[in-house]
């Protein structure tokens, strides 16, 4: 039986991306060959990064001053990466803390140069989102985490940079909804959510955001390097790009961002009714930065949590549990979850808030 | 039909594994979720990368000293992380040039420091290992490069580097034979040839060789603090690791390190008696240092590498050409291919030399 997949990240994933992924690895495309056993230079593998590519710009709707890699090393790889590149020696960069992988962000930024923290939501747990702050004159840059996948809160309009390049880690909610993406100057996620299996990065570069660090940059850590071979620079994560690939094709045949967002949004409102109205299980996020990808809560009564964790179990609902970071329960409902699954959980709510109130 | 597949990388992988990998991406173990669905943390992964940091050990007899990781990034990207964080600040390293590998790990050593080149076999296009040379005193490491897959040379002794620590990068002949590995301070490789498929990259490293840089070493490259969290710093690349845990397996049952070596001699031997014999074709590389996993060769006559490209092609044999920096022909025979094949690309070349010669 298939489970209800409420997990973080790697997490659910269409099934159709699933089967075809799966035949693949044993002949792609009727070649005789698995995906896993072709070189990376050949046209058969040419033609899926470049189909990739262009659905990134596509579905972002960017147009040709940018740039569009795949990477390896997770977002953690970019937080270092971005100043590598992008932050001049002796120059500094904005950054907005409002959870656990912006302060990741702040700390790698702080090896090449200076992070400026200009807001801070640490006083209450990273709950809400701080909306007002003021970026410093002549900050390279401001980056800030669209949808914090450990707190549950999430970025419903676009920060106020003014004139400063906007970056952004948008991990946890790339291809959920449509964003003003050609706003910013530089957008990256690892695709183990909304975008395809761990292994990979999506990175969309403005181009001429680059060359301007002084900065002597190791050649495989070099995003111009990469954009100049095509994010060929080194052998890529076939199967990850592939895995990425199928699924934007996937959002791409359902209806784009739009059906994204509206399907996010059938599955948050049936959700969080639940939670605002049962009594046993507490929000924690201020509704209006509520996440529609991940919703964190607690029991009202600690001590219900275990019995609650047990029940899902029990119904076939894996990922219903807090970041070991900060505890509690999370339940994550990403692009491929049907409406069904929210609704299984929203059942066992009322029936576990029945026997409990 | 099955192909005959002679790619350089990524390349054959036996078909029990493949066969596994792709009822996983449906069902992984039975558990009603894709192994691209699975948390990282969750222990149905915990325990597919224990087995495989372990199989590293066992397949190369090391023992706790050595710590085993599996990074992203390609061997690339070790040519970077290597010197990041064994070259100290102001030090020196010695680097064996003996293919066009090799020259990259010294690029990239020199944003660090300084990368001494103690042996360069440039002269003849990198066609034989130089096996003499000296290591300048207080270098922090020696640097090879154990099998060049783009000029077909491999060591076939460990070079002589007297008490300074070896490192090799083993991408392309990682566990095709027993080696003194317990002789090298850090190895490394890319997974996809004889360890799994692209994007991962297995990192063995003895311990005590940290932490000596000065260098302030951003977070995400530092070695120490991938250790310290067991290879699972972030996101690991899920399914590529379980694709090397269940490739390493397939070694062991298969008879371990020596039965590959022996296969690989079977292959070898079979393949350049072809060669020697065959007037049409010429082998480039010195005899004594032929690769057993890559042989480069050249036709005779130059018009007549065309038409012998479109035979191999119309036998349903892929891989059969030189890398694009250097041309010719090359045949890659790595752990997972049967020695079937390496017959049939022998008859092929003989009917080719007696309609030709």
């Amino acid at each position: 039986m298939k489970r209800h997949n409420f997990n973080s990240g790697p997490s659910i994933l269409p099934d159709e991306v699933l089967r075809r992924a799966s035949e693949a690895v044993i002949d792609f495309n009727g070649l005789g060959l698995s995906i896993l056993e072709i070189g990376h230079r050949t046209p058969w593998f040419t033609e899926v990064i470049e189909e990739g590519r262009s659905l990134v710009k596509e579905l972002m709707g960017l147009d040709d001053t940018y740039s569009v890699l795949f990477l390896q090393g997770g977002a953690t790889t970019q937080f270092m990466q971005v100043p590598l590149n992008l932050l001049p020696v002796g120059g500094h960069a904005a950054y907005i803390k409002n959870g656990i992988w912006g302060s990741k962000a702040i700390k790698e930024a702080s090896v090449f140069g200076q992070a400026d923290v200009i807001g801070d939501t640490s006083d209450r747990n990273h709950s809400y989102i701080q909306k007002t702050f003021s970026v410093p004159d002549g900050s390279s840059y401001l980056h800030y985490t669209s949808n914090n996948t450990v707190e549950g809160t999430q970025w419903h309009t676009l920060p106020e940079a003014g004139q400063t390049p906007l970056i952004a880690d948008m991990s946890s909610d790339i291809f959920s909804r449509p964003v003003a993406f050609d706003k910013h100057a530089l957008i990256y996620a690892g695709a183990q959510k909304n975008a395809g299996a761990a292994g990979t990065t999506i990175v969309a570069i403005k181009k001429d955001m680059l060359g301007k660090t002084g900065r002597n940059i190791s050649p495989i850590l070099d995003y111009e390097g990469h954009i100049k071979a095509e994010s060929m620079l080194n052998t890529p994560p076939v199967f990850a790009v592939y895995v990425s690939m199928l699924t934007m094709r996937w959002i791409k045949e359902q209806g784009g961002l739009a059906e994204m967002e509206k399907r996010a949004k059938q599955r948050a409102d049936l959700f969080y009714s639940a939670l605002d109205n049962l009594e046993v299980f507490t929000p924690i996020v201020d509704k209006q930065d509520r996440s529609l990808m991940n919703a964190t809560f607690t029991t009202s009564n600690k001590d219900l949590e275990a019995p609650f964790l047990e029940l899902c179990k029990e119904n076939a609902m894996v990922g219903v549990k807090g970041h070991r970071s900060v505890g509690g329960l999370r339940v994550s409902m990403y692009n491929a979850m049907p409406l069904s699954s929210v609704q299984a959980l929203v059942d066992l709510m009322e029936k576990f808030n029945q026997a409990n109130k």
